[in-house]
C-alpha cells in the first residue's frame, strides 16, 4: 500500500512523493483477506503481508496515535506487556485493591512485584516497575493478564512511602499517569485510549496460518522429520478460556506455583516449607493434597479433552515466605505458624540465597524434599481418576523442572510412578502419564542423548537456558542491555529474542541428541521466546513440535509459525530451483536472506543461507 | 606396602591377615624414590604409586592422627582449605586483626567472608564459615594463603554478635576451637598439629614428573597435535615466590580486584563506582592509574621474566562498596566522598542484584564504562615500559573475563590497543601484548570459533563454567549438593571435580571450535579445578596446554599432570598391542577402565574405553 502526495498544475499532475504507507494491523488483515477474495494474491502470499506483532493491536487497548505524537513522555522503560492504561499511582498490592473496589482506577507502581502482589495486579489498570526485565515477575505476570507493563524503568525512584520521582516530576499517591507497554512510555494524567477492535477477517486469517502449519514437515539435524508445528498456550485454570479463544490447541505450560499463594492453601504450604522435620512437613502437604486435588480437577476440566502439561513445583521456597527483614510479617507469620519469632527469623534467613537462580529450586526442592513431588503427582492423579470417573476426557502430562541429570529425572519419575500406581490402586483405574523435563540449563542439553532415553517428551525453558548460556540475570541485565544491543555486540536482546549462537545452539544439540536417541520425542518449548516471531521460526527450523506461549500471544504464535512454514518451503524451492538469472543465486533465494537477516532465524533448509550464522556444535556435521 | 598380623604358635608361624599399609605421603615419596635408585621399578611406575593428594600432608600442618581417633567432632563443614589450625575465637576480621597483634593464635568464625576481611584473615589461624562452598571467597581466598578453611558449616549458629554455637556448644569470643581443613570438621579447645615435613626428595620425584609432562604429546579433539601440559598458579605478587618455590612455571591467573581493597585505592575506587557523570569516574581513575601501575610493576618484577596473565576487573562492582543497610559504613563513606548519606543509599541500592553471578561484572562493567578497562590497560602497559627501561624481561599478557561475544572481545581489545599504543608513543617503546579471553559462560564455549580468530589465548573459567552449565550457585549448592553426590545422582561434588558431562563437555566443544579456527590456540585452564587430578586428567585429555591453580596446590598438579600423561600413553600402548590374553580387552586396557572410573576422566585415546560416559557434541564425530 502506497501513500503518494500529488498536485496539479496548469492542469499538469506532479506526483510529489509516494512511500509504503502505514496502517493498522485490523486494516493490514482485511486488505490481505479482500485480496485473497478478489483472488489478487494466494492465501500464502497474504499471510506474509501481515507482521505478527501488528495483531497486538487487535488485542490490546493502544494510546490515540494523534496524542501520541504531540505528548511529551515522562520517562522511558522496557515495554515488557503491550496495551496502554491510566490511572492513579499506588504503591501496594493491597492499596490496589483497596481502591479498585472503590470504583478507582489505579497504576501499581512499584520497584518489582512478587507472587503476593498477584491480587492487586489484577485489580490494577498496569504495572510500573522500576527494576526488572521483559522476564521479570511484573512482566511476565502482566503479559498473561494482558495487562500493560512497563518494566525496568531507571527514572522511576521512591524518595519515600507516598511518593513517586517519575524523570523530573514527583506524583504523590492518588496522582494520575498513564502508561503506554507498547512502546515503554509513561506519561502524566490520563491519555484516550483506544479500545482493541477485533476484526470479522482476523478468524479467516489465522484459519490459513492454521491450515499452513498443520501441513508443514521438515528433516531436522538429528535427520528426523518432523510434521507440523503446533501452538500451545502458557496458562492456568483461568486464563485457558481465553488462551483457546485465541486458538490455543491446548496448554503447554501449566504452572504450580501460583496456587500456592492462593490464601487457603499459603499458609499450609509455609507450614511445610518452615517444618522442622519430614513428619512436620508431611503433615502439611497432607492437608494442601485435597485442594490441590481441586485445583488440577478445575484445570482437567477446563480443557474439555485437549492436552495439559502441567509442570511440578519450580521456583526456591523462599519466594513463599517473607523477606528478612520484613519484621510485621514474620510477626504475622510467627501468630499463623505458631512458631517463635527469632526461630522463624533463622528459618527464613537460610532459606536467603546468593543467587536463587542458581539455588535450591525445581526439581532439587523434590530431591531433598522427595514428599513435595509426590503430594503434587498424588493430587494430579487423584484429580484425572475423578475426571476418569465422571466421564470427563483428559490428556495430562507432568513435567519437571530444573533438571540436569538422567538420574535425577530417573529418581523423580520413578518416585512419581509409585504415587500413580498407588492412586490407581486406590481407584481401581488404570491411568498412565505421560513425564517429560524442561530442558533449561546447558547440561541437560548437553547429555540430551541420556535424558531422552528415560523422558517422554522435552520442553525448552528458554528463560533460564537464556540466563545461564549468557550468564545474563533477567532481573540485572536492564543496566548493561542497551550497550549490547546498540552497540550491536549482540543482535537482539536475548530475553525477548531467542539467541540462535547461545541458547539456540543448544536447543540444536539437544535436538540432535535427543531424537538420536528416541527418533519421535516431542520437543516444544514453554519460555516466553514460544511468543516471539522470529524466535518462533527458530524453532521451527530447530525441530521443535510446538510453541507455548501467553494466552495473548497465541494469534501472534500462529501467523509467526506459518510465516516461518512458508519461508522456509520458499526456500527450499530456491534452493532446488535451477538460477534463472545471472549470478549463482535465485532471487528468491535473496529475498529469503533478507528476511532471515532481520529475523536473525535461520530458514530450515536452506543450508547455505544460514549455515555460517549459527553456531550449530552438531548440525553442521551431521547435515553434510 | 602391606600390613602383616602374624602369629608363632608352637614354633608355627600363622599369617592372621594382611592389608594394604597406610603411610604418610612422605613415606609414599620416599619409599618411591628409593625403589627407583634400587632400580626396582621406572620412575614412570613411582609417579604412579603416590596418591597427588597425599603431597598435601607434606605443604600444610595436619592434626595428629592419633588425637583425631578419639576427639569427637563438635560438626562438619566442607573441607574447603586442607590444614589445621587451632585458636581463640573471634567474629570480625578488625578483632582477628587486633588479637594477632596482641601475639594471640586466633580462628576467624563468620557467616561469611567478603574481600573486605582479607587483612582479618591473613591474621587468623585459619577460618570457619557457615555459609559458602568450596568456591566460597572464604575457601579461595584460604587455599591462595595455605590457610585452613572449613565453609558451609551449617551446625554454626549466632545467636548473637559475642556467642556462636557449633553443634551443641556455645563458645564465647576468645574461647578456643581447632579446625581441620583437610576433614571439614571443628573441635572444641586446642588439638595437637603435626608441622608440615618437606621431605628431601619431594624434588627429585616432581622432577621426574615435570620431565613427563614436558616430553608429552597428544591428537585432540580438533585433530591437532598439542606438546606438553604446562603447571602454572593463580597467585598475585605476595604470593608469587611461594608458586615459583612450589614449582610453578608461571602466572596462569593475576588477579586484579584484590588490589582495590588497599586502603590507598579503595576511597578512589569507591568515588569511581560511585560517580555521578563520566568525567566523575575518569577524575577518579586517574588516581588509581600511577597506583595500580606500580602494582604490575611489582608483579613484572616478581615473575623474574617468566609469563604472566592478568585479569582485568572481574567482580561486580556492588561488591566495592557498603551493603544496603551497613548504615555507619555509609554514613563513613559519606563524610569520606564528600556525598550526600540518601544519595548514596539510593546509589548503593542500585548496585544490588538479584543474581550477582549473572549480573553487571567483568567485561560488561568495560562495555558500559570503557574508562576501567582503559586505565587498567595503561597501568599495564606503564609498568612494562618501565620495566623494559630497567632492563626486567617481561611476558605479560591481558586476560578479559566474562566474555560471551567476539564482537564483545573485539571491543575491548581494540580498546585496549589503542591505549597500548598511546603508551608506546608517550614512552618511545614497542610493546605487544598477547590479549586473550576466559571462557566461562556457555556462549563462550559454544562460539568458540568466532573468538578463537581474535583471542590469543583461552583460559577456561572453570567456576564460572560450572556454575551456569549446571545452574548451581557455589554459595548456595552447599544445601542440596549432598543429596547429589550420596545419592549417585552426579558422579562427585562438581564444583571440586570438573564435571566431564557438563563443563567438560563445553571445553571439548570450546577446544575443537576453537583450534578449528586457529590450530595453535593457547589453552588453559584457571578455574579452582586446575589443582585437582582427576580435573587435571580431563583438561589433558581434551587438549589444554596447561592448568594453573593456587600455589599450595602447585606440587599436587604436577604429579597429577604427569599422572595423566603416564595413563594416557599406557591406554594407548594396550589400545595399539594385540590382545595377549583371552577376551578382547588388554590387560592394561583393564587397569585404565578401573582408574578412569574412579577420576571420571576420560583418556584421551582411549576411544572405547571413555567415549560413552563422557558426552561430547563434537568431538565423538570428528574422531571417528
Amino acid at each position: 500500500m502506497q501513500d503518494m502526495e500529488f498536485t496539479v498544475e496548469e492542469g499538469k499532475l506532479y506526483m510529489l512523493q509516494c512511500r509504503n504507507g502505514k496502517r493498522t494491523g485490523a486494516a493490514a488483515v482485511k486488505m490481505a483477506v479482500d485480496m485473497v477474495g478478489e483472488k489478487l494474491i494466494t492465501k500464502e502470499q497474504a499471510l506474509l503481508r501481515v507482521e505478527p506483532e501488528q495483531l497486538d493491536q487487535l488485542l490490546h487497548p493502544a494510546l490515540d496515535p494523534k496524542v501520541v505524537k504531540t505528548e511529551k513522555e515522562l520517562a522511558k522503560g522496557l515495554n515488557a506487556s503491550p496495551g496502554a492504561g491510566s490511572g492513579q499511582v499506588v504503591f501496594t498490592a493491597d492499596e490496589a485493591e483497596a481502591w479498585a473496589k472503590d470504583g478507582k482506577k489505579v497504576i501499581l507502581v512499584r520497584k518489582e512485584t512478587s507472587p503476593e502482589d498477584i491480587a492487586g495486579m489484577v485489580a490494577a489498570q498496569g504495572i510500573l516497575t522500576s527494576t526488572g526485565g521483559r522476564t521479570s515477575h511484573a512482566a511476565v505476570v502482566a503479559r498473561g493478564m494482558g495487562k500493560p507493563c512497563v518494566s525496568g524503568c531507571d527514572a522511576v525512584k521512591f524518595p519515600n512511602e507516598n511518593e513517586v520521582v517519575i524523570g523530573d516530576t514527583t506524583f504523590k499517591k492518588g496522582d494520575n499517569i498513564t502508561i503506554d507497554g507498547t512502546t515503554g512510555k509513561v506519561y502524566a494524567g490520563v491519555l484516550p485510549v483506544v479500545p482493541a477492535t477485533i476484526s470479522g477477517e482476523l478468524e479467516t486469517f489465522l484459519g490459513w496460518a492454521d491450515d499452513v502449519r498443520a501441513k508443514s514437515t521438515r528433516v531436522t539435524a538429528s535427520g528426523n522429520k518432523v510434521k507440523g508445528f503446533d501452538v500451545l498456550a502458557n496458562a492456568e485454570q483461568n486464563e485457558a478460556p481465553l488462551a483457546f479463544k485465541f486458538g490455543a490447541n491446548g496448554i503447554g505450560l501449566c504452572r504450580t506455583e501460583h496456587m500456592f499463594f492462593d490464601p487457603a492453601k499459603l499458609p499450609f504450604f509455609r507450614n511445610m516449607i518452615l517444618a522442622d522435620s519430614t513428619e512436620e512437613r508431611k503433615e502439611a502437604l497432607k492437608k494442601i493434597l485435597p485442594l490441590q486435588k481441586d485445583d488440577f480437577f478445575g484445570i482437567i476440566k477446563a480443557m474439555d479433552g485437549r492436552a495439559v502439561t502441567i509442570r511440578l513445583l519450580d521456583p526456591p521456597l523462599n519466594e513463599f515466605v517473607p523477606k528478612p527483614g520484613a519484621k510485621a510479617e514474620i510477626e504475622q507469620l510467627a501468630r499463623d505458624t505458631g512458631k517463635d519469632v527469632s526461630e522463624l527469623t533463622v528459618k527464613i534467613n537460610a532459606l536467603q540465597e546468593a543467587n536463587p537462580m542458581l539455588g535450591h529450586r525445581g526439581v532439587r526442592v523434590a530431591i531433598t524434599y522427595p514428599e513435595v513431588y509426590e503430594m503434587q503427582v498424588e493430587a494430579i492423579a487423584l484429580a484425572t481418576a475423578e475426571a476418569e470417573k465422571k466421564g470427563i476426557e483428559h490428556d495430562v502430562r507432568i513435567m519437571i523442572p530444573n533438571v540436569i541429570s538422567v538420574n535425577e529425572f530417573v529418581r523423580v519419575r520413578d518416585q512419581a510412578l509409585a504415587v500413580i500406581e498407588k492412586v490407581n490402586q486406590q481407584k481401581g483405574t488404570d491411568l498412565k502419564f505421560q513425564i517429560g523435563t524442561m530442558i533449561e540449563f546447558p547440561r541437560a542439553a548437553l547429555t540430551a542423548d541420556k535424558i531422552a532415553q528415560e523422558a517422554d517428551f522435552f520442553s525448552f525453558g528458554t528463560n533460564d537456558l537464556t540466563q545461564t548460556t549468557l550468564g545474563f540475570s533477567r532481573d540485572d541485565y536492564g543496566k548493561f542491555v542497551d550497550c549490547y544491543t546498540k552497540g550491536n555486540l549482540l543482535e537482539e536482546d536475548p530475553f525477548k529474542q531467542l539467541d540462535p549462537e547461545g541458547p539456540g545452539a543448544l536447543m540444536r544439540i539437544a535436538e540432535e541428541k535427543g531424537r538420536s536417541a528416541k527418533s519421535n520425542l516431542h520437543l516444544g518449548i514453554c519460555g516466553e521466546h514460544g511468543g516471539d516471531p522470529a524466535s518462533i521460526a527458530l524453532c521451527y527450523d530447530i525441530g521443535l513440535n510446538y510453541v507455548s506461549c501467553s494466552p495473548f500471544r497465541v494469534p501472534i504464535a500462529r501467523l509467526a509459525a506459518a510465516q516461518a512454514v512458508i519461508k522456509a518451503n520458499l526456500a527450499e524451492k530456491a534452493e532446488k530451483a535451477p538460477a534463472k538469472r545471472p549470478g549463482r543465486k535465485p532471487a528468491a533465494k535473496k529475498e529469503t536472506k533478507a528476511s532471515a537477516k532481520k529475523t536473525t532465524a535461520k530458514k530450515a533448509p536452506a543450508k547455505k543461507a544460514g549455515a555460517k550464522k549459527t553456531t550449530k556444535a552438531g548440525a553442521k556435521k551431521t547435515r553434510k
